[in-house]
């Protein structure tokens, strides 16, 4: 079971595009994520953490995250190996 | 700063209504709240914690919490004596 943060700038207001990645997280992984937490930061930050891990920052990463590529990101630490259909494939695109 | 948690059973499918009380929650309380957890659960779970004490349970207190009602619980451990607007009204209902 695992943990997930999505720290978010609340002056960028940010914290629905934060909401909706939670719950694309959490649908996807319902069984490995024991707590997916929303966390109010500033300064332009835009995080998604697993285990404390950054798989995601807007910092290093530039922007924000295509679904897919962080549902995939997430995928290879909470389910290694998990098919995720065709978010999987090459020619998938965002989404 | 306060920790919040929200565990809902996923079987029962409360993902939504726990995701826009979260949300609800982080807007009203932005400055007072460090994390808003939202912790997948079952059995018919539907319990929401301040630091580690249930403000709401669905099996004591039976259902499902009026919003106003929620950010009143939150509010009286999160920034005690603020004033809520309407909500605090004793006509104002629920919402």
């Amino acid at each position: 079971m695992h943990r997930i943060e999505i720290v978010y700038c609340t002056r960028c207001r940010w914290l629905l595009r934060a909401a909706w990645m939670a719950q694309e997280l959490l649908t996807t992984f319902e069984r490995e994520i024991a707590s997916l937490s929303l966390c109010p930061g500033d300064g332009g930050i835009f995080e998604v953490r697993v285990d404390g891990a950054a798989v995601w920052s807007r910092a290093a990463d530039g922007g924000f995250p295509d679904i897919a590529e962080l549902k995939r990101r997430v995928r290879d630490r909470v389910a290694p190996g998990r098919p995720l259909g065709h978010l999987d494939r090459s020619d998938a695109g965002p989404g």
